[in-house]
């Protein structure tokens, strides 16, 4: 035990008390002196130089003015050889391109990429590959220190002069709202230097809050945040894609046999047409059969909110919302919680969320015969997806169920082996398409449910060749020895890597 | 930016995708793996060793039984020399002397101390000092690792078998609870090891939480956490006492006039009766001019509740639930948020939500002519107080108004010198006195508005004369040379020393 700091306490003492100097500062009504007039002041004040590692969270999705509002100022600055780790990048991130060719950016970290960029980042742009990871592989990564962030640049649609941050505003119905930030959360969190950007400096304190003022450094207001339209939309519709409907049908007959469906279960689901679907057809079981759920976790969308609000759902466990209705219920429903990422999937630790799941149900762009599924390059091989909480959501929860179309126009969505393992097919239980449904052989229990239940099975290869049937078999892609993406699976391990493709008129 | 880790990318992309095993764990229904059956397992599991630091928190009060259990195992597996850095210690905690004379405990940091343990340092129990520090100076020294947690064990009315845990229970209506865990939360965010005792597992997820289960390593079931009657009363009562009557209606008096008191001011109000009067009073003020509170912060009691539910606070920040109606307020009302101790007073932030409040009233067990104030140290030099925020909310908040009789049976409250300095004078702005008021002649501004409004100023000097001549001029108390207790002020800067008390019969 240390006491060497109180040695001296008699000195100290004889000279009488510590007389400070009295904090006279208003903080709900003025400013605590983080706000700040510019992100250039800002950028001057977190010290940022070349070579650091700065970070965006995509909460605002397409509609994001914050990466490009502040890399345009960086470059300016003259400010080089950043990395930037973004928890996902959108096409509206296209201007980052010429950051990448002038050497402002030279690497990338991100859960996915999309439009002109990841077509760019897929043809040889970046000297060094970008680095995908999960979202719960992000977050334990940045928790772990292996992801260092120096700077976090953080859009918010609300700030208080402290810096108490969320992704809503309680003074103004109308304005943008993203709803949860919980992965913003964890770079406030980690990162050496936080500034939140936000349109709306509310009054201290702005509680409920998605990110504590203990964690923020400066407040830059700015007029535009984002744009709402490209933030979300209104509410996710239904489908009425008969392909889609029949999918959805299927999975959540499987679900509903599966043993994951009883009264307290727990479920993730996705935000595409089938997910959507399935959910709603696993609504009219469970209020048919008197069955609720103890909660939802993931990406939010209405159509979880509705069931929490007609008593289907007890909890809501928030790390992303999908739509306005979504960000909504946070907003104003008591048991619809944000979470951060660690929270969610963070693979280090026994307590993450995933973890506790009965089943999620995710998409695919392919899945192989392997079970493994890639949704992070398209059939050319070009980067037009995300990884997000995939690989962390399979290998959680009990049961994982992917549903697709067995193709997409002329591109078979069962192959022989998918251009990019995102999800090992290790954790891939169950795969639901139009024209039947798969059960990783490794699931012999699952197989002997279904089977009793009177769910007709089929195996991998039979969907696979019916697919080739269909479309034909793809031509090999051809790549280039080069790397232009390294995929981490969630523990941050190298699970695949992508080529650059190769468009040479051989 | 090193990219060396991913140099080996193409071997490992050959040797095809890392095939992790699935999780199959429930976590909602079953054991994480979390769960351990005895705080006996829980000191083996978190490799506590001779001369580590451990942390309690003090939300339990007189009725905590988790200091004492964890000791007294500590104890008989042979473990000694330990810190005990314990957010606050009470009357219950008197076995701690037989642990500290065994050499078990050879350092102790707190925020104060009572009952026998207390008179027992103050005689010279310990060979160091105990180092007293104020909630906002231990939150900041934990955050900044001046004050390291090798492991905490933390007492929760609720826990998921994840680790998400929270002061109060969903399941059980009549269950002990203790409403925010404010304190606990800084031990559980930065403490190498965190063990939650509880005496009720319930559901994942437990949300929403208190402490999150990413925090958590270990939970121990144990039957009783506590005696209900001691963690907390049922509500907090009014004064009847016809002198603190009369000083509250000074203090709120004084508020009225000086400026602190608008439509969407913000305070904080301690439980003692002149203090919870003092609110009475500003409420029926409140209620007449139509003012109403933006919000109320610190330790939170039934009072501050009433006033929110009736629409007179817009807000709650609960570090401390006094009372139960605080605690089922913060259980059900979704603007009473719990708030950890570097949100409400940590020092090295800007953000620290003391540094907003318009004012604070607090209580005093001395205070001196130069406005120092001492809540630590009786009359005879004996330990008996806590420094709680006293400090932190002084400095912070814009005026600071301390409320006391002149003197307390044959005791005068103002002092020439204060035994102890816990708030420096410079930080004290007014002395509310049920024989008048004095305000500190720093703040000329205070003295103008009230003179302006008609309130009857008088010095210090003049009331402590008046104190002196009802009860006479006390005895200087014999003091020891050895010192007992290091009083850090809320920059871990040390303040004030504590002697061994002389009961020698010279």
């Amino acid at each position: 035990m240390d006491i060497s700091g109180i040695r001296h306490i008699n000195e100290i003492a004889q000279n009488g008390p510590f007389a400070p100097e009295k904090v006279t500062f208003k903080g709900h009504i003025g400013n605590s002196g983080k706000i700040l007039s510019s992100i250039h002041e800002a950028i001057v004040k977190t010290g940022l130089k070349d070579g650091m590692t700065i970070s965006f969270h995509h909460h605002f999705r397409n509609g994001d003015y914050i990466v490009n509002m502040v890399l345009d100022e960086i470059a300016k600055m003259g400010i080089r050889n950043l990395t930037v780790a973004a928890s996902s990048l959108a096409s509206c991130h296209a201007p980052m391109i010429e950051h990448i060719k002038s050497g402002v950016v030279t690497h990338i970290e991100t859960s996915g990429m999309r439009g002109e960029l990841a077509e760019q980042v897929s043809r040889g742009l970046m000297e060094f590959p970008v680095v995908f990871r999960s979202h719960g592989g992000r977050a334990a990564a940045i928790a772990r220190g292996e992801l260092h962030i120096d700077v976090a640049f953080l859009g918010a649609p609300s700030c208080d002069p402290m810096g108490n941050a969320n992704g809503y505003n309680r003074d103004e119905e109308n304005a943008t709202m993203c709803g949860s930030l919980g992965y913003a959360k964890v770079d406030a969190q980690y990162a050496d230097k936080v500034v939140i950007i936000t349109d709306h400096v509310v009054p201290y304190p702005n509680t409920p809050f998605g990110i504590p003022a203990v964690q923020v450094d400066y407040i830059v207001p700015v007029e535009n945040i984002g744009d709402p339209a490209g933030i979300m939309s209104g509410a996710t519709r239904y489908t009425k894609n008969p392909k889609e409907l029949l999918i959805a049908k299927t999975a959540a007959k499987v679900i509903e046999n599966s043993g994951c469906f009883y009264d307290g279960f727990s479920m993730q689901m996705g935000s595409g047409g089938a997910s959507l679907a399935t959910a709603r057809f696993l609504r009219e079981k469970m209020e048919a059969d008197h069955i609720h759920a103890h909660f939802a976790l993931g990406g939010i969308t209405g159509q979880i909110v509705e069931m929490h609000e007609a008593g289907l759902i007890d909890k809501i466990l928030d790390v992303q919302s999908f739509d306005l209705v979504a960000a909504n219920s946070l907003k104003n429903n008591r048991f619809h919680t944000q979470i951060d990422g660690c929270f969610y999937a963070g693979y280090d630790d026994g307590g993450a969320a995933v973890n506790a799941l009965d089943f999620v149900v995710l998409s695919a762009l392919e899945i192989d015969t392997d079970f493994n599924v890639n949704v992070l390059t398209g059939s050319d091989g070009v980067i037009r997806g995300a990884i997000g909480g995939h690989p962390d959501t399979a290998a959680g929860a009990s049961m994982s169920v992917v549903v697709g179309p067995l193709t997409r126009g002329r591109i078979p969505t069962i192959v022989k082996k998918v251009n990019t393992v995102v999800t090992p097919g290790t954790v891939v239980d169950v795969v639901v398409t139009e024209q039947g449904v798969a059960v990783n052989p490794r699931r012999r229990d699952l197989i002997e449910k279904l089977t009793a239940a009177g769910i007709m099975l089929t195996d991998i290869e039979t969907l696979r060749l019916r697919a080739e049937k269909i479309v034909g078999e793809p031509d090999p892609i051809k790549y280039l020895d080069r790397i232009v993406g390294v995929v981490l699976y969630r523990d941050n391990t190298v699970i695949d890597v992508i080529h650059q493709v190769d468009e040479s008129e051989t």
